[in-house]
């Protein structure tokens, strides 16, 4: 069971692992991150990205602390929407309320705060997204050493991190590896908003063969939000999750991970990256 | 100019920091977190959690990140909204449309999600929650060695981030430090949702004087989710925000921070930390 368990929230994927110069194939696993859609009796709530597994518990849970519900025993059925298709069989789930409990959806929609876009499913996202932004055909190159010096060159930059240890950073470089623009805030997703609005505002193209590097991981959501500005390479401290790595791939766009010291791991992508 | 920058993104609160068996009082520097309501055309259209500055970029960066605007000229004026009052006078930005410009809320709807409940500002937030939970009245007290080991208990049972590294983490534990659950997912809230809803599906109270712990920061999100269900004690291995601060004190609840090897910060209520 355990195993079984492991293999809804793991999956694997082709990668090249560079560590200094050299880089090899080799098979890398991936958290699984993927949408759920909350419906309550018939009505659609919410949509969260998550990781699938105990995913009754999670449905109970947000109802209850997000307090859709005010007690436990408001919630009478739940289940997977019996109508849902690949890919989403079990990502869709309904809930039934117990004999005699009413909900009254309008008066919590004031009190949600809409997120990211994102559809039902992570393939109905991903169409979504290539009805608004072309795939990537930037053909420039990244050289290795520019790879491993992002890093050090965000960290050095980012000097509120070093007093309270709880802002992200996002920070958008040329392919030489030159700083172009850091924005930091308590979510990844907004210091990406920043670093791209500054451009927006001005009616600007982005810089042209821009570089994008994220403290810790990269999600579906920041591939998307790279996607639409037209950066063709992200890079990251940490992992991406299994949807991200999708996303980035149907972009043709170059995704890097743990890019930790003279190391780092590449999801796609990898003609952009140079090795002298 | 950096230093006034500087200020909307951190704020100072008085803290107890122990290190050992030693507590000490002191000014610790917080990230700022607070909500965001962006308008079009007098419409709220979406509230989000971020840290003060380059408001007006984020805004233009979200309208294009995640298609809302498909082109930058589409935006006409930005301005905060002049009608605001503290302390959101700076949280709710209009956005106007460049002329001949039309914006179709409904296209949209179905393309967000809706996540973590959240009134338009700080204030609104916290009085709605308790209009729902209870303050917290636990008198029950943690020993420090207890609170030192949960770190330790949390990595050594979360086998699967050793695998891919990009999992968050949520552990529930009784006042003695024994590990009650533990649950994984790219999102931190839905870790906690998952524990609690197992709960709530049971309909059973959570488990007497549980102490929640996770991976990571504490934003708003986290606390709020405790608060609902009833959880008096929160610890986090990095910082807290200053929303997610001001929360735990209107619930009475104990919020630790930097919770790493022999030392941690408490940000409120202290009198649940036993020193011997």
């Amino acid at each position: 069971m355990e195993t079984a368990q492991r293999q809804e929230r793991l999956t694997e994927r082709r990668i090249v692992r560079y560590q200094e110069g050299e880089g090899q194939r080799c098979d890398d696993v991936l958290t699984m991150e993927e949408p759920l859609e909350i419906r309550i009796e018939g009505e659609a709530i919410a949509v969260i990205m998550r990781t699938p597994r105990d995913d009754f518990d999670l449905v109970a849970g947000f109802l209850y602390t997000e307090g859709l519900i005010e007690r436990p025993n408001e919630i009478g059925a739940v289940s997977y929407c019996a109508t849902a298709e690949p890919p989403n069989l079990e990502n869709v789930i309904e809930v039934r309320l117990a004999e005699g409990v009413t909900f009254d959806l309008e008066r919590f929609k004031r009190n949600f705060y809409a997120s990211s876009s994102c559809g039902v499913c992570g393939k109905a996202s991903i169409e979504a997204i290539q009805c608004l932004a072309p795939v990537m055909d930037a053909d420039f190159e990244v050289e290795l050493d520019v790879l491993y010096g992002l890093g050090d060159t965000l960290r050095q930059a980012q000097a509120v991190f070093e007093q309270t240890g709880s802002l992200h950073a996002a920070g958008l470089f040329d392919a030489q590896g030159n700083l172009l623009g850091l924005r930091e805030d308590v979510g990844r997703h907004n210091a990406v908003d920043k670093l791209v609005g500054k451009h927006v505002r001005r009616n600007e193209p982005l810089p042209q063969n821009a570089l994008l590097m994220v403290s810790g991981r990269t999600s579906f959501e920041i591939v998307q939000k790279a996607w639409m500005a037209g950066i063709a390479l992200v890079a990251a401290v940490s992992a991406p999750s299994s949807l991200a790595v999708d996303l980035a791939q149907q972009a043709n766009m170059t995704l890097v991970g743990f890019l930790r010291g003279r190391g780092c791991n590449v999801y796609c992508g990898e003609e952009r990256i140079a090795t002298r």
